[in-house]
């Protein structure tokens, strides 16, 4: 590999050690290479800190919160100071409540649950599947895509202040978007809610395994995310914030672990007693490893330091908008401008590329995993191609024709654990595709685009 | 250690290994030794080859269902691959589903957001909280414990018959208690369910990591277990069964991966189309080490082979049995009578002895985890103790004088990965502790009775 595209600049930190850095896969142009993991945003390698917490507790995995036994304690107190760990990372509040789930679409379903009756839901339709779609049946407000942070606020307020009946209302926003990766005027947004008298619920799933997150300083009253995204990808996620909706609402799950006291009655039926601690919307055994591979990567990443990371990133993300800057087919999909600060997530289209074409062939001849398609947020898609977006076109030959309109999107996506090389590679790679096309050929089997090795 | 008083028959099978089976814990009474895990009922350990599976497949861990590269689609391979080997380890017929949830609990709570309008519940009171307590807005009839299998069909068939109006019906039953551990005759349940025009979910969390299931033959028509008493224990559990309801209800998550498409209409609000697959009701990024795991433990035990693994439990149980036969002090808890089918879970109290402080001394004495309380299934606990059951009287000196009722039990339960020394360990202790009264004196610290250490 040539160091001539990105030299690290001697200040920046080196990767952290990830999982599958030293996995090599094949090429159907011949031999094997390693493999370039740039689908963070999607799932995220386990941190290997991760990996070694995990395997250091494997053997002494208990019950949770039922057991008279030494390794049953020991992992109540693992599980229980994970929760504890998790509200430091998020800087919350003394009374909020950290409640483990198995992903941000779960958190956001749980608090989808636990509305206050007749609460009305603001979300901008730019946002992922899983803040557009959990609100069941409440009334959600569906507001349109803005153009810039300020239209944002605006935008907000003027929905809110709109709201008719003006009773409780939840505003749901991302931190940083899946698929352009720009950073949401998170702040601001929390104050324009409070101020209308409605609360937020942040959903910090590309956010916090690239940014501090503070639920106190942004001013946020709730916070979701994803382990699998923050280097811990077993299985949890997080809901933390204000306790008072989660204790007044059923319990997300119903059975032991939530229920204090069962009994029946007279009549043939049973009372149940719910704790009212954030047990209550974990019923069954709780998935200690990985709460325990949460907060191990919690304090990994503290450690090094956000600021450490976020100046590494930035560098990753400038080698990647100046490699391709002179590259005109490619054209990187924004929604607040070229210049928007954003975290490693950038979405592009190539001209005369069908996305699905052009994602095979980084992975077939490159060994590069990228995403193509519409990344779980079909409503914003539609509004930064102008086309009736489709997760899959056919591919063989480049289709799509030079002023065509693309019909799904290419992400590159990178973190703390990428080295230099793989978007080095990954500039090099979309250039070569660009200049000189494939090397081979591909063809649709089973939804996914492959080399056609059949020739 | 004696070899006296289980000498094991030449044709039994050594225990599986799993992890943890070198791990030793301090007593209160000096040194240390090898920890007797007997808390399988609430959560068993790894077995080795599914840390090992899991351990080898870990660097290659990539996005499920989403990305164009490499390690995506040998993940997502890897997962779709695990629900086939899962419809094989339950037998499952050739249409049914398999949906990756967090627990049985969890299963059971998606069965019920899936019922249909007016379905009525059925329900024996000894179930686990899990089946008692999920089916939210359902009628709900919870059944009187029954004292035999005859019973139980008799009592389930009486209640089906009578119901009124004679609509849709489920019946949830459990395939061995995770209280006293008796079989429950699922195949005659499932059969008179059919004949009232009922359907049956069998929860198998503590029958799947002992017997043999098999959907099709004991004629059930959904089946839930959890992966962390299956000796998998990443956070995945299964719902597997009737697609119609299934795919006739609202996905049990809303968000990205159970959406097919997603679309604003011209009134702002959005449609949404939504898979009828498993993936459905699995929106969110799936657990994929979770499912993995859980299909490593169901080919381990397979290939280990359940006619080998039951024999060495019943081996392990007859030794419990014979082995405090004759201490009168103990008294095993049964509805269907002390010769009744089980696996390897029994509860039992001891006469003058508070259970929680008799757990404790079993741990801090001898290095034995067991479990005390009430088991999350709190009314068959009041139907067996005859009282008002607690889940933790104050520890200290014994407490309960002879004659008095006990407010809560100790339960032992063990499995696949159990030598005999662990069963000769606590068989000896019983009787030591029966015998001769605890070395240490304890006290409730936190709610957990804790050796007094501070003399």
């Amino acid at each position: 590999m040539s160091v001539s595209t990105l030299a690290s600049a001697p200040s920046l930190c080196a990767p952290l050690p990830v999982l599958g850095r030293d996995v090599t896969v094949p090429l159907v142009t011949g031999g094997e290479v390693a493999y370039a993991a740039l689908d963070y945003a999607a799932s995220a390698p386990a941190l290997q800190r991760v990996w070694d917490d995990v395997a250091a507790y494997a053997p002494y995995y208990g019950s949770v919160h039922r057991g008279a036994g030494y390794l049953s304690q020991l992992s109540t107190d693992l599980f229980e100071n994970a929760r504890r760990t998790v509200a430091g990372f998020l800087g919350c509040r003394e009374d909020d409540q950290v409640v483990f789930t198995r992903s941000t679409t779960d958190s956001l379903n749980l608090l989808a649950a636990a509305l206050p009756a007749d609460c009305q839901v603001f979300v901008f339709e730019t946002e992922h599947h899983a803040s557009l779609l959990p609100w069941r049946d409440a009334r959600v407000t569906y507001l349109d895509a803005p153009r810039s942070h300020r239209e944002a606020v605006e935008t907000l307020e003027r929905a809110l202040a709109d709201r008719d009946p003006y009773g409780p209302a939840l505003v749901c926003v991302t931190g940083a978007s899946n698929v352009t990766g720009e950073l949401w005027p998170v702040r601001e947004l929390a104050a324009a809610a409070h101020a209308h008298g409605a609360r937020i619920v942040l959903d910090a799933a590309q956010l916090a395994p690239h940014h501090p997150v503070s639920v106190a300083d942004l001013g946020v009253d709730w916070v979701a995310f994803s382990g699998h995204k923050l280097y811990a990808p077993f299985g949890s996620g997080v809901l933390a914030g204000r306790a008072d909706w989660l204790r007044a609402a059923e319990p997300y799950l119903a059975g032991g672990g939530a229920s204090r006291k069962v009994s029946r009655r007279q009549d043939g039926g049973v009372d149940v007693e719910w704790h009212d601690s954030a047990a209550r919307h974990e019923a069954g055994s709780p998935n200690v490893i990985g709460a325990y591979a949460v907060a191990s990567a919690c304090k990994a990443l503290t450690e090094a330091g956000f600021d450490t990371l976020v100046a590494r990133e930035q560098h990753l993300v400038r080698a990647v908008r100046d490699g391709l800057a002179d590259v005109p087919q490619v054209r990187f999909l924004s929604l607040f401008g070229d210049d928007a600060p954003r975290v490693g997530v950038l979405s592009f289209v190539v001209e005369g590329w069908n996305s699905s074409h052009f994602a095979a062939a980084l992975s077939a001849e490159y060994g590069i995993g990228v995403r193509d398609g519409l990344f779980c947020a079909h409503p914003l898609l539609r509004t930064l191609l102008g086309s009736d977006p489709q997760a899959q076109g056919e591919c063989g030959s480049p289709e799509s024709e030079p002023g065509e309109k693309s019909l799904n999107a290419i992400r590159v996506s990178f973190g703390a654990g990428t080295p230099d090389e793989h978007v080095e590679r990954f500039v090099r790679a979309v250039k070569e595709l660009v200049t000189d096309g494939a090397q081979w050929n591909y063809r649709t089997e089973d939804g996914r685009c492959v080399p056609d090795t059949s020739a």
